[in-house]
């Protein structure tokens, strides 16, 4: 049965989310489909940057540290976070980028298993997952190995060598989202250490850290969690392991008191000793905003949402679009489907840039694909339409065939 | 000859960095010396952060990190900051904290003399110098270890087994000033390599890192460059180390193409291998319009500037105060001297928190060190003598005595 724009927006008017919209910044002409690289800014993040420079920065000054609870940020943002991803409370901190955290959970995951040389990593993974494993065993010297390998082998790929298992959740590029359980389960059952990288889960699909026994986890502050261009990212360590675990990264915020200036150090207490450095508060102020928007925003209906805008999304491609050669790469399953949709095309980058130049704003991923992110507190329904409309017209008038589609950006 | 009010207040009628002053908000009531622990907010602060969070993040979404050239923010901050530290293009970039900054720096020196096993280091140094050395040398288990040495014998501790000096040019406790030309020539001499942290010295004193023939250093955005509590810090590489340099930190963003999504690492040429994750953008912007100001105001202007004020501190805490047991910690010596002037005294954190709450904003540091940072661009000279005419009164009143001014708070 065909798809109508009546039929999309009859599904806005009863959306349960639909007040959500209104809480975040959208400009005109635009159907932003790329809230899974940059979220769009909540409305009431730009007041509270100013409430942060302004009264606390400039009035407090060096005093807002307690006044102002600077140095609780990192804890009291990465317990909220710990809410989003079902992780007990003391087991996450908001501290540096997603990268810096891959380095600190792999490297103080290896610590666990010092007789094992093995990291497991999917073939496709974010290459900062792959590339931060890759320097990590250049920089230890001790022979560590990373094996690559296909998401349907990872299981069989866990074995007695393997000391720490490296996963994305959902995959950047294919919207595929692995099963944590199951994976976390075979990895312990071959006494490997697992970490799980939440950058296109966190704030987008339902988690359950605690009862999937994860041991690490780490995830990105300006995706879903809307906490605006380089947010800092976030560090899981299951209380289990809190207090045996070593940080790579043994900064001043990561000692038992730092206030001491003692010159040994000693790691703090509980998941504290996941901070480095001084936390970025500006940056953290914003993400804080963004964290709050999504701990309104029930659980059950986001992921009802986001899997009705991405069935939808598909669906409508291969409705009105199904003659273009667009291979849609993301599971129909909806139990393996994260909150995007992809498709292959080999003009992949000329059609994106055509697109954006429409203002409909997906983003590419090198080699050929297209990707649609479908985030459920912004997008409608009719959007969907609306962008695969576009993305028809693009289609029949070879739109993207223009000289001006092939240029590379620096930022793609 | 005694100085009085008048003197102070003359001086600063002649002060060539008067105009300054007004480029910075702060509050009435208050005399600023903490500008080495946190820069006051630079009044164009607010309006940039509105502006990347409104119109570049709210209106161009992803689009803004070509459109606006986020991604190139770290780059563009770097070259600004190079000119500061006397460092030639290409070798400077803005990333993660200054601790993070120091984990790179320090492993990738190592990595250049891997037949040696000793990290040489000031007992004093800021402890997360120490802490991170400490870290790295737990994390590679190859028997690093590191030699702690009073500020007078360090040259002498450099020997044929030393890969890696670390050392922090402006101590953050006394103030003293080490001379960067005669320990490098004396680091190279025995073959070792020199990492600069120039957290109390960027910014504060004329710095020339391509004369001294610096190998490394890294520096913090939130203390004399006023970017913004927890700002984003710098690293330094010598050119002629660049390419040769591995960073043990291997994100995505030190990739060659970081945009490719290739499954191997190859480190990006030049300085770009310095990153990490991805850039905090609204960190950055407001790091930014502090580094702009900075370079605003002639060297050496600040320089004469700084020396006069710490030594009219100095100066009128002796005339002043003379009778109140102060030991005055950092060196009379100018050539010796960062832009501080600290004290000892056994009841330093009573004493810090009564003038605090007369308005006189400095610091204490365990265990008996009142701070008073004296930043050139802010500080008047009639404030110098107003701050020590709020001392006196504290000390004949007894009024640190106040037992509100004996609690402990969680950040000193």
């Amino acid at each position: 049965m065909t798809i109508t724009r009546e039929d999309c927006a009859a599904r806005d008017h009863c959306d349960r989310l639909a007040m959500f919209r209104d809480r975040f910044v959208l400009p005109p002409g635009v159907i932003y489909l790329d809230g899974n690289s940059l979220g769009p800014l909540p409305r009431a993040t730009p007041a509270r940057l100013l409430e942060v420079a302004e009264i606390e920065w400039g009035t407090a000054l060096i005093r807002a540290w307690n006044r102002h609870d600077w140095i609780g940020l990192p804890r009291r943002v990465g317990e909220k976070i710990a809410r989003l991803i079902g992780a007990p409370p003391g087991s996450t901190i908001v501290a540096d980028s997603t990268s810096v955290n891959v380095f600190k959970a792999l490297a103080a995951a290896l610590a666990l298993r010092p007789e094992r040389r093995v990291m497991v990593s999917e073939a496709g993974n974010f290459p900062t997952d792959l590339y931060v494993a890759q320097g990590l065993a250049a920089l230890l010297g001790r022979g560590h190995t990373l094996r690559r390998v296909e998401d349907d082998d990872i299981a069989a790929a866990i074995d007695a060598d393997v000391a720490a298992v490296l996963l994305t959740h959902v995959d950047y590029r294919s919207g595929r989202m692995l099963d944590m359980a199951a994976i976390t389960r075979a990895a312990h059952a071959a006494g490997a250490v697992v970490i799980w990288d939440l950058a296109h889960s966190a704030g987008a699909v339902p988690l359950d850290l605690a009862k999937c026994d994860v041991d690490f986890a780490i995830g990105c502050g300006y995706k879903y969690l809307n906490g605006g261009p380089g947010a800092p990212a976030f560090l899981h360590v299951a209380p289990r392991l809190l207090d045996a675990v070593a940080m790579p990264l043994t900064g001043w915020l990561g000692h038992a008191d730092p206030f001491a200036f003692d010159g040994d150090f000693r790691a703090a207490p509980g998941i504290a000793r996941g901070q480095v450095g001084t936390p970025a508060v500006l940056s953290l102020a914003a993400l804080e905003v963004g964290v709050d928007l999504a701990l309104e925003a029930p659980e059950d209906a986001v992921r009802a949402k986001s899997l009705a805008l991405t069935g939808l999304f598909a669906g409508l491609v291969a409705q009105e679009c199904g003659d273009f050669g667009f291979e849609c790469i993301t599971p129909a399953e909806e139990v393996r489907r994260g909150s995007q949709v992809s498709f292959r095309h080999p003009e992949g980058y000329a059609i994106m840039q055509a697109l954006i130049a429409r203002g409909v704003i997906g983003d590419f991923r090198a080699p050929d694909v297209l990707r649609f992110g479908c985030t459920p507190l912004t997008l409608r329904h009719a959007d969907v339409w609306d962008a695969v409309a576009i993305l028809r017209e693009v289609m029949q008038m070879h739109a993207y065939r223009a000289p001006e589609f092939r240029v590379r950006h620096a930022v793609t």
